[in-house]
């Protein structure tokens, strides 16, 4: 058998030293959380197709990995076959999905207000790039059942504990709220079928500069009045922040309910991170019915967490509205990035205890049970010819400690 | 929009209650196996469809998940389709042919002798039925390029430790030998293409007893002469054991291996736990080279963990012998029984703090930080009218503790 020893395709094999980053990372997160009164929750990875393609996915939707039907259910004889008569099941291609018939599916089990917590990989077949995968983790938190601006309060104060816990402190909370964008882009002019194209466009301005947006929106032909108007928004909201919303046609109490969210967010960070009103916030699910949030780490030119209100999404299951906020922390960006800053798991003992082929192995297992009871992680190996070499290639697998085993006393060293 | 709430038949959504106990043994279990040398690794849980179909799944490969292929190279103009036109990805349906696969992938960057750890779940498109899933979790360690017994030991004594940390202690371990089976059953006067059958109706014998294994031979018209000498094999291997193997044509070296991996287990275990010869003992996968094992617990009729030796496995990806032997919990058969048990999580101190609308949230926050920091688990909920019915649920909700928001001092009661 001549064998692809690969992974799948924009999938992963995850090595020790790697996947003990990973773990303690998602364990700082998960316990965070669940600290601040969270409640983990865990959805299949396989959702019923209609679930998947009747949802408000946007471009997810065609990234969705279908899963074959089985036995008499899969039938070829259909003269013109089309994925749907091929396919039943699809792998999630995100949490919120399954979080919202979860809940819709539970709600008899659940808090009327319910914080749930949800970390799981999820599958997109996304064109390969490096560092894009096709199965990847999120980690998000969400709560369902909250109108009020508690939810955001909440959920912006808790995943930036998240992240602090994680040592991540140079980061930026930047705030928007999806009927501002509504209300200043149509008053400008723009036509509601206009809107989603013109907020790609807003949404490269710190790339682009203000004369790049404009070009491109002149390129896309929209009336003339409404790209100078547009503009001129851009300049003065990016100046003035909230205070100007009211001249661009943004309702009085959206205005106020921002401007709450920012004052109560501050006062809880105390200056630990800043919150800022940023116009160009864009986010690009189509789900999003008010306040939209990211976090911008260091100069990074991608948010490493990004989150809002989806108050007609999970209630769609069942025909009601049910409001709901969420914030999802980009794990694979995160670990990436810790990675590069070359993050260390702290109180690691690792210790590899070497033993002879002549050794009884019992007596062995026991002096590493004995080390195992001062707290080690221990590893037994037989001991190489060459021990130098044999320690130095247990330095690259991680290990910090190694001991000779010996029926009496056993002096533990330092591996470096 | 009419949804199916439901998950996709035979998958589950886990409520927090019952992720609190999964995690809590999944926790364990991972910490013991750290403890004890074994190597947490992550492999996907797509893998290519050939690296599934080619593998020595047996029955289990009736009862794969396959994709479907994507954009062009989902080709539907063939005149006659197949699935393998169809598909180009399955969902692995356990977790030893990815680690195969990964272990010959990432040869170069792993120990000699690699210790591995994977926890993770599989799929199978099994029929449904009431504590069957098609997606459930499996605990795995293996021990890779050891062709000693030392990792039969090393497997053995592992396994029996993460259960003891559960609580789980009146377990068995059952041990059989492969090799032995086969020597016995041929030397009995079947032929070799009669053996996997032979050993599927043994494997019944603690059901239907030696009357019924007769019965169910003679029923598939096997030679009377070779149905009467198992019969008496089977007798007697139940009564002397290992003595009588060499009898039945067992090599003496196999028999051998299989007393001396015996005797050490007993001599490590000291008494804690029964290591039982059982030649009945048979399971079904087919990669099994030499000696097979399982732990029985209680008076369940299905064992919590299983595993044995498969030398010719790992290594059939690159065309050479690779030693490996793998032990593997149930999670899922492990945690139903806990949970009919009433098993507890212990150390959770989860507590609701209790806010009126009238209260300034951004200090219910800090009230609520304060109480995190004494090392409690805190969710702020806004007080009911009819506080003892939202006592209530709280309890039932998994919380044990509640306070009402107070600037000053509050007191904190407990939930029952």
């Amino acid at each position: 058998m001549k064998a692809n020893l690969n992974p799948a395709k924009g999938m992963r094999d995850i090595i020790p030293q790697e996947k003990e980053i990973r773990d303690y990372v998602e364990g700082v997160i998960i316990n965070t959380y669940k600290q601040n009164g969270f409640e983990l929750i865990e959805t299949p990875m396989v959702e019923n197709i209609e679930n998947l393609i009747e949802s408000k996915g946007g471009e997810n939707l065609k990234l969705i990995y279908r899963i074959l039907k089985r036995g008499d259910k899969l039938d070829f004889s259909k003269e013109t076959l089309t994925e749907e008569d091929l396919a039943d099941l699809g792998l999630r291609y995100d949490l919120t999905v399954p979080l919202s018939r979860f809940y819709c599916n539970n709600k008899a089990k659940l808090p009327s207000v319910f914080k749930a917590l949800q970390v799981g990989n999820v599958f997109r077949a996304e064109r390969a790039q490096k560092g894009r995968y096709r199965s990847f983790k999120q980690c998000d938190i969400d709560i369902i059942g909250d109108s009020t601006n508690k939810a955001e309060l909440e959920l912006i104060a808790t995943t930036a504990k998240a992240l602090t816990s994680l040592g991540v402190t140079d980061f930026m909370v930047r705030f928007n709220d999806r009927r501002v964008l509504k209300s200043v882009i149509l008053n400008c002019g723009f036509a509601e079928e206009e809107f989603d194209n013109v907020c790609i466009i807003v949404d490269k301005l710190d790339k682009i500069g203000l004369p790049g947006v404009e070009k491109e929106l002149k390129a896309k032909e929209y009336s003339e009045v409404s790209i100078t108007k547009l503009i001129e928004a851009l300049e003065n909201i990016n100046k003035e922040k909230t205070n100007c919303l009211k001249n661009y046609g943004v309702p009085e109490e959206v205005v106020k309910e921002v401007e709450e969210i920012l004052e109560l967010s501050r006062e809880y960070a105390q200056n630990k991170y800043d919150i800022e009103y940023d116009f160009t916030l864009i986010r690009g699910l189509g789900y999003y019915t008010g306040s939209i949030f990211e976090i911008a780490y260091k100069d990074l030119g991608y948010s490493i967490a990004g989150g809002g209100r989806y108050d007609e999404m999970v209630g769609n299951f069942i025909g009601e509205r049910i409001p709901a906020t969420g914030f999802s922390i980009g794990f694979e960006r995160l670990v990436n990035q810790l990675m590069e800053e070359r993050f260390k798991v702290p109180n690691q003992e690792k210790l590899v205890l070497l033993f002879e082929t002549s050794d009884n192995y019992v007596d062995v297992m026991r002096k590493a049970d004995e080390l195992r009871n001062k707290g080690y992680s221990v590893s037994t190996y037989e001991k190489a010819k060459k021990l130098g070499k044999q320690l130095n290639q247990f330095t690259e697998y991680g290990f910090n400690k190694f001991a000779v085993y010996d029926k009496e006393e056993m002096e533990i060293k330092e591996l470096s």
